[in-house]
């Protein structure tokens, strides 16, 4: 880190900073320009010091040197993490798309569903249980005869299942049914929760959160990692911002940001990051223009019928259409949407 | 529930409307303008419904027409509530102090806080044990060991603790212990927690989310409310914004909003709202001149040896100072100072 | 507009609405719920007049119907505008290119680039001369001596210049040599140069300010379009948002979104929208992917001596490869890059 | 300013920053970590440099030391600048209070809340006459006709007069009825106004824009004082954010930082910075109660028919109300509302 102290700092003000440096075991080196002196602290670092100088007598600034976040840097692991799900890969050259209902609502709804995404090449169904929503007085899922139909649904279409998971009680029954741990945007910073889907060893989708930087969207997947579970799918969803044309604002500028930055694959939703169906498929193109290792797009049977998020839903024959223009996109930056092994 | 037609909408597409309008049992209002058609739809109002007409042909916006909460609005509850924790009230028109650490980090240093922010006037101790951090690397709390200093704590001083309960596990082992379960800016929308937390039965000290509106913030304390549990403190403790200079943006603005809409008490942290010890104080005056009920203050015997937050802690002398200041300010508002029954 | 009455209203205080309404030569529509009375304002639209009724007593909150805009929206006009430049059409089919450096910093410089980006394929020449700049202490353009290299570098290469004009004073010695006025972020709200620009009945390149939301735009190019002048370009080109890892946050939404709301063409600026040259491509691919007309480029023959924005400017090889990008891209969406009538 | 090296950085890399920086005549002091180099450029710092080491090979960041502004800044004069306008000092102990209608909209108008305003013990007039609208629609002010009304005021009740400017054109007209020349929130970076309102020398009251950083207010008001002219009074007016329940989000914290930043006199708009006049008074109090030299408050004899932002301007029997509290407010901070000479 970087010390910068105050322009009317005196030489024992200096001297200090310099001991307490010191006292941490770092090494000092101090830059005297002639405004003011700057003390460099070079060694093992740890956010947690700049908080310790802050008040020090004549300390204007700290500033950071290191990315808080190692195990998901692309410093530590150059190249791409890749890994399976059943039937296809993640992070490879291939384009995945995630598609399905923002809940399940009951058994025709996530059928149909599930055989609609199928149909339109989906490599995997997308379908909420246990649903976050700002309102005790909202639908709040199916919760576990959620998950005994979107078992139903996976034998049916043979599609792997993302679902969102809520607090770590629910990891055990979801284990043995869902594919991928879905870790929703407002429980991004629920540290107890990632350590739980960190333990469990089981793929994890991390959702950014609407008010979430990049660098905490990469501490978050820290946390996960940190147990050794390295099949993670980072995921932006759209920031909270002052303009309220649609839901959310996406952040397109991520995608290129977190490729630089990480080794992990790196997804878009679009139907949140707009939250009106009409400008899904525009975002989506640009997502996978932008860079993008798939998509999460929500697809409802009837979205006017819709028991939440049904603004933001697509109509199968749409989803059919979106699908058709991502594999043109996916052409023009010289990739393809992944194959799927039982095809 | 407001449904507005586009302006090139067919008189079909309005009766379609009109017809789904009253499926859902709800009665019509039209009003057909030079324009365009605004339907009106009166009855019983779910925030679901809204979802539900934005795909139908010819439908341009929906727009709500009741406030989504309830229990915790002032037109149900027209008087504001006040509630008694051990030795003093909140929400009447004594403020209230709660003071201490970021972090419990050992036995002498949460006494030297108890006993410093007791002597100043403090009504109650703060002091997370566990604790939400951005970095899986930085320190995360004492945890139970945490709960028992807090426990010597309150026992040497006589005052009550408000400390951070992150999952619901952690509140069998706090109930005995902790006065006050805080719900932190990270977790305002885990509603695992929040619903665990109303069904205890214990006060809840609820943080404002940096990402939260006004609007979500009285939503989730209408998840603790809707389990019959009142007494609900609310925090604002600034929001995320654009301006770097300090680490939130309090949104002064909140507190005359919050008063207005709701009847449960409302308190300021100026520690979070700036992140820098230097702003505090003026900060907090300006809550309580605001019309806040209190405030949460970090307060560490020895700001620059602190594990976290040292930055925005004040020493114990700046707390005393403080607290004279903000004794003339609740005098300027026609307040005081809540009197301890200990006293 | 729609008038939301508070639940606690009166039928007086109900009247007293109604009668102002009327006054007002509008119609009132009374909607009366269980909760509250919603009274419906049918008429002229005048946004003015919401403010009128926030006061009187018993009003809760008035919502607009109307968008605020006529003559930008596409209910005025449902086909697209498309106008001819010097030598390509906008708004057409065809995608067209603005390149150039930030600033004009010399005759080498700006003659470099303009033939750089001519042979790139770009189909108009954009460079600053009047600069708006943060720091009264930075170079803030070549000004009058800038406009004469900027002729030059149009004789010498065909390209039509764009460039921006911060007062209308400075309108007069450009029209000459501009063939397209830019208004920059800083100034999309400064009225008095869009009355100006308007008048000029030049063709003028809109962006989008910072803090401007896509409604604020699209009334300031109102003003423009106010004066007759119908050759408007807007462009997107990043809010402020609260993330710091890019300059801005390009808002890729606003692309479907203003293409849904206005006929106007609409182009991205990367450059700026990213602020660093790395991730300028992907963000350029998305823009096009996601439906804009065309795009805006800083290109700078030397970026690292560059006076302004060298952080942001692609080398002129990189703008080659960025060319056959978004050519690629071009036809994945069904359209090409604009021939030029010159070749 | 400090260049960070990428962790991969070649030692040719460093040499080549390093080379760089001495060629810019700076010194470079080299910091050498377990995981990457620190550069550190010592001597004469212009903004304008950092862009030019972005582009260098194996750079990471470039990370500012200094502050960009210095007239403005407190380390450049430790002392609170203080001035006289006519009959009042600002920027010493006394409370400044400028009140007044949004907009001049006729003669009974403007006098009637001038006179009431006076009575109430205001130091100043404010009124706008240009006024910037976001519709080209709606009102934009009586002009030069506003400005008789304005003089006939300000001759009636002795109080001087503040008021927008938009254009460099307005300043001769003004001068010679103006009292303090007001730059508003959108045209708080048009640099040319910011040039000749410094020429002017005339008292200046700068708005902050309403997405502009602290950083860039005091970069605006360094473009009005590097002419020499150092009556510059700041105002914070609220900024953009997220929360939609009021207008926009008063800064409260922007207080306490601009008085440790700059030795500027700081005031405060509760008007603009709520948008609601239920608000404004509790807001105006937090407002002193943080520290601010004083306020500027809209005032209309009828808000409920007033051209222009009525929805959040009081009645003066409400502001007459704000005057009791904020007297309270003063002394409980120490200071008092500004003693009249004309008393």
């Amino acid at each position: 880190m970087m010390i910068i102290m105050r322009t009317d700092a005196t030489k024992e003000q200096v001297s200090r900073v310099v001991d307490r440096v010191e006292n941490f075991g770092l090494t000092a080196h101090i830059s005297s320009g002639e405004e003011r002196t700057v003390i460099g602290a070079v060694g093992e670092s740890r956010p947690l010091l700049m908080d310790q100088f802050l008040h020090l007598p004549g300390v204007d600034r700290v500033v950071p040197i290191s990315r808080p976040f190692k195990l998901a840097s692309r410093e530590f692991r150059p190249q791409n993490s890749k890994f399976r799900l059943d039937g296809f890969e993640i992070g490879g050259k291939g384009i995945v798309m995630i598609a399905g209902p923002c809940s399940v609502e009951n058994r025709e709804q996530i059928l149909s569903a599930a055989v609609a995404v199928k149909n339109a090449g989906a490599h995997a169904l997308r379908g909420g249980v246990f649903k976050p929503r700002t309102s005790p007085y909202s639908f709040q899922g199916l919760r576990e005869e959620g998950l005994e139909l979107l078992e139903e649904a996976r034998a049916a279409t043979g599609l792997p299942v993302v679902t969102e998971v809520m607090s770590k009680e629910q990891i055990p029954i979801m284990l043995p049914i869902v594919d991928v741990l879905q870790v929703g945007a407002r429980n991004m910073q629920n540290f107890d929760l990632l350590h739980a889907v960190g333990e469990s060893q089981h793929p994890v989708l991390l959702k950014r959160g609407m008010m979430a930087s990049v660098d905490e969207l990469l501490m978050a997947a820290e946390y996960v990692l940190s147990h050794g579970n390295q099949r993670v799918i980072l995921c932006e969803r759209g920031i909270r911002t002052f303009e309220t044309s649609t839901r959310n604002t996406t952040d397109i500028n991520a995608i290129p940001v977190l490729k630089s930055l990480t080794h992990l694959p790196v997804i878009l939703d679009p139907s949140h990051g707009t939250g009106h169906w009409e400008y899904v498929t525009a975002v989506a193109r640009a997502g996978i223009a932008a860079g993008a290792d798939g998509l999460i797009v929500e697809v409802h049977p009837n979205p006017s019928e819709a028991l939440s998020d049904g603004g933001q839903s697509l109509k199968p024959d749409r989803f059919v259409k979106l699908m058709k223009e991502i594999d043109a996109i996916a052409a023009a930056v010289g990739r393809s949407i992944e194959p799927m092994l039982s095809e």
